[in-house]
């Protein structure tokens, strides 16, 4: 969908806090109206490129003259020092738009290079797949999720609204009760949803094996217990594992024919990468 | 001021984005509408405390009868476990409010943690200042900035109105004079707005030194360059380095003269902190 | 006026119940970003056309690139089976505004059907003209009204500012004489709109014929009754009939003389029409 | 949820067309800003009420000192004259929110209402579950579900992102191959979600059967394709059947064994019942 | 009505420009966020107060716990010093609604001061009435009509949609042809709308008399073609008098027997009334 | 920048404020769609003028197919009667917009005139600098301060959140101790923003002067008063004379080495000049 109306409220907050109602002082005492500029937006370092559209649309955002022409695409990786785009327009506007527009790509950039980077501890055609969670900064959901796909990561439900995950709150809500959490799951769960079910013991697992479901997430477990709970799943229902979970100790579940991982590290703790713009006059 | 609404801004996006219309569908199937819950807040490591407002007004954004009493406040150093505050109300409201409140306070507790971090470096009775930067999630600069203050930093201008700062881009963008962008914006600034420029090299800060301005910025100079430079400068004017500067670096600055180090990765790459929510049948 | 913020508002709102923040997973999942598409907006049974401009704009909103040609303008009749017009642009762009499109068109066309076929009961001249009432659909009221048009109707005032209308509430909240309700609405009512008051007893319309107004409203009177109070208004006021009127009562009250005659059912009780969206590559 | 922004964003759209900037005249110039007044709200036939709470937040978003009882809940069946509920507020609060207050039950109401006459034509303990659509008015979606609910009916999903529901536009966007289709929708639906898919001949059902899914729905079949085709599916996939079903037709389909009948006309064409508002001075 | 969303709406405008995303830092260096005050709002001259509710509103608007306490209502007439009310609250917060406050209740205190002084020239029992016009700053359109009512003036329409009114502009976009414009207006008009029409010459005003409206606007008439006009008028049509009418010209126009004159002074140059703010520590 | 959502919102609050949701009904019932049209504006009086992008920008707004040309920019000094600009487009959209761009552009060209006549008492080559204050209608301080640029003054700071100022609410606000508040102010205080300072008395002044400060405001000081605190300031602080001052002072300010008066009836109570539109048919 070309128009996206939140990521127009998401770019419209940055630049309402970087702006006010003032605007750029610096720019405004130092630029003249007409001014022209091209601005190239160089990658510092190795990384795997995304959020580049929400880059270039904070800069049409700003001024809607602005163009943007991107060299590399979301997914693409960079080498130590590579041009990715650039961009062109009045050089008031280029100035506004460079810090917002950074701070966009190069968080979701970030992301996109963590999980390539915890994807990579794992063997070519290894079947466990990494997930994310909705440990995501406000208005952020979108771009992050995008990024993990960007970097090889599968995506976890997008939100509340998209499938059922009964965890630890939601049991201590029910009075503690596994199996009545799940035939009230069963009973009111929208029609096209799937139940994934928290445990954070053997004995819980039981419970979900009786009652049925169609994933059960374990939540820190550590090795031997994943390894007991595969045995007693036996194929029945999907497997994710959760917990504070290193990219060292992917391999060691995929072996143990865990299903899927999810790591709220991508998303909630991924460092910005390094881009930067770099202006001149046209 | 009680009413904030950039802040009810961030946190309806957080909100729209996590529900949607069709709202958290695991807890409509499981918890009935009446039932009232309690929901205990806890740091889970060592932390710097910071977003604690904006962790309660989601719970009250949500549904205006959830209460939350602090135990602690923003800028409290917490033990490895420890009880930062309550939350009682509807089990409902706790369960939709639980992710995106957390989202917001693990993030801004993780700027105060890694601020508090940098400045430990630091003896006792140091002068040099810790400075944030513009690097912020869109719709977190106020956060982000109060967090930086929590953990003992100093901030930066909050964005482009409060301050003019002449930086490379906006250099190039007056042809690379750095004498001519200087008497622009001494002749242009706002009336109560100081000037601070950026300089790359030992060249340009004899014009800036030549020019005159408020302060002067020494973007990635190794020591030995801001040795020369300090000597130049003779604390004529203000000095701020930047560039990837990590804590380590600092006492070295310090012992320079330097007044003040900005560093980005404050606000852009701080790890979330481990803050939970424990929740139990009121 | 090209641009219109109430329609935006409401295309809005009916895109974010239906896509949310996670979008159109059946189109991501099978279509590329890349397709292109066209399709067919065909009637399927005999109807006359409403709101085409909102199905037009629908698309635009969901994505600038989409263009819209109409084959039919509103206030057409259509056969059983007919083309109205074609909408071409992005395959996922058409797939995702298809639904929340034929919402509106269905339903004012449906409006504008409803009203043509009550007008049907009157022979050609009649000079009794139907109204259409507030009864809409929150955020309909502009579209609704202009179906009613479409269909031959005639629109009665649009809101509660542009015409003084005192109904049987009004009338109890200033304790129930009807002769202060008049005189205060002619001391206080703007000055360029009319006063209509709504009567439910011949004994009111006296008191409205001694007092002076400009039109009159006989709410739930039969015929007889209506015939009764057409001899005493004698001319001097206009008058309106409502009160669950069926399209078969119309003849008889323009043979009455009535002025107006206002039916609810017009606007909250139309059925949606059979219009639909055939899909093709491009 | 207490707060809903989606609701008052409806309410703000309804009230905004109904009041502009100009307000209420009749009102202004009839009653006294300080009087206060008693409204009752009553049904005038027998319905299933729903949407009473959209009804109370009206008048608190017009005024939150208004007050409103309710005599009677959601889901209710009232008799042909039956007190639903009290407001109690300032009268001018009272007459302005009093039209677009009902508009929104009137509607609701009626969506329960023709919901449970379609199940009525179902024997007690029958299995068949009666659907909703997405055809609902704009900004009605989470309103009219509710309604359907109330009614007796169940939700199909909410909106394009909480199931995977391949129509016949999804299957001519990727070239009229069913298989292609659901390999697609397998390979990318979020983790989840089921996927649905829509078959309008019993050779589409062959492949869908071939290739496997969720669930099937048989467009326009009629009974006797219906009968051939439950022989084929024999339980290996969810049935729902759709296209212009009659309440008179469920039985036929319930003894068929399908699981699911969806009925766009319970949304979209249901009338809106008799509820009015009778006001008193305080 | 208590919500007034337009005048949030217009609060919140004057908010952002005022304090941006950094606040009032001025405020935030001084004051402990605890710390209770007092302010006293004075009337520094003589005046007729208006928009009391917009100054009140402003401060709940900023904060919540204000209380503001008026020992003056609009429409008050005050002495050269008097005090007009009393707002306490959270220190911080009085001085960022202070200024916000004071430029709304200022402007419309000024305008209705202004009308007063208008209307001072007419004697006692004067039935000239004196109307505003749609000359009003950006989203003060309601603040200012009840300001000119509050100083003894009478409103025109409130917009384009409350009151049909013909100016020279429409008269030119019909080609200069004054009975069609009329005949247009009456087919067109909606139902409860009476029409007004703008004259510049007898020439225009005898097809206005001849085709028939409701009041006639005689524009930049002098007082000798005002006499001749209201003869030819004969009491036939309401006649409004406009075009940079002094208040010293109203008792002739009075004496003429005009009904109406309108004067966009009273809101587009009315000056700012001296209102000041005292504040003292709680 | 380009696109601006300040103005959008200002802009956006004028149409809904005139139009509502019924739109102009005048325009409506006169003029068919399809017509276009020109009007052309002219000064109708000498004027300096200001906030021709708003008004230009008020028709695109309306209509994005309107088309505006400017003969003249924002600070000419027009003629007696001089055209300033043409706008073609729809006739419709011509009308609509006509009075809220008007509103716009007659204030803020009524401000520029008013500074360029305060600074005509000036002799050429003065350096005292006229300033304005916070004192404007809310939601145009963006337009008022260009406007006093455009008419040759000097901008304050634009909000609380570019310059500390502080006044003498603020230091009631610390108890009245003046030292105080420098304190507190220079300790916390942003990095790049510069501290002024009210007082009301030598004594005061006296205290500024011990303690230090950027600025020094001498608010309602006679020009004796004026020159006793010239002398004591004998240059150590920038000085700003404010409290009511008329044009016909500023001479003798000018004279007595003040920097900067601030005159707040600049911005609250200028007149609006006259700038009117005239319309043809295209």
């Amino acid at each position: 969908m070309a128009a996206d109306l939140s990521l127009d409220a998401l770019i419209d907050l940055a630049l309402a806090e970087d702006l006010g109602a003032a605007g750029d002082i610096t720019t405004d005492a130092l630029v003249p109206p007409g001014a022209q500029g091209r601005a190239e937006l160089w990658a510092k370092e190795r990384m795997v490129l995304s959020g580049l559209g929400a880059f270039a649309h904070t800069f049409r955002r700003v001024d809607p003259t602005c163009e943007v022409q991107l060299a590399l695409a979301d997914g693409a990786r960079t080498g130590a020092k590579q041009l990715v785009g650039t961009v062109t327009g009045p050089l008031r506007s280029l100035l506004i738009a460079e810090r917002p527009a950074l701070n966009i790509v190069q968080r979701t950039s970030g992301i996109a290079t963590a999980t390539a980077a915890a994807l990579k501890t794992l063997k070519k055609g290894s079947r466990l797949k990494v997930l994310d969670t909705r440990k995501t900064s406000p208005g952020m959901r979108a771009l992050a999720k995008a990024a993990v796909r960007h970097g090889g990561g599968t995506n976890h439900r997008f939100g509340l609204f998209d499938g059922v995950l009964i965890k630890d709150n939601h049991i201590a809500a029910v009075g503690g009760d596994v199996a009545e959490a799940l035939r009230r799951a069963k009973a009111h769960a929208p029609r096209l949803v799937k139940i994934e079910i928290e445990v954070t013991s053997l004995e819980q697992l039981e419970v979900v094996l009786a009652e049925g479901a169609d994933v059960v997430l374990l939540d820190n477990f550590n090795d031997r217990q994943v390894a007991q709970a595969m045995k007693r799943i036996a194929g029945k229902l999907e497997v994710e594992v959760s917990g504070r979970v290193t990219p060292e100790r992917l391999p060691k579940l995929d072996a143990l024919g865990v299903d899927f991982v999810s790591m709220g590290a991508l998303t909630h703790s991924a460092r910005s990468v390094d881009l930067s713009l770099e202006l001149s006059l046209a």
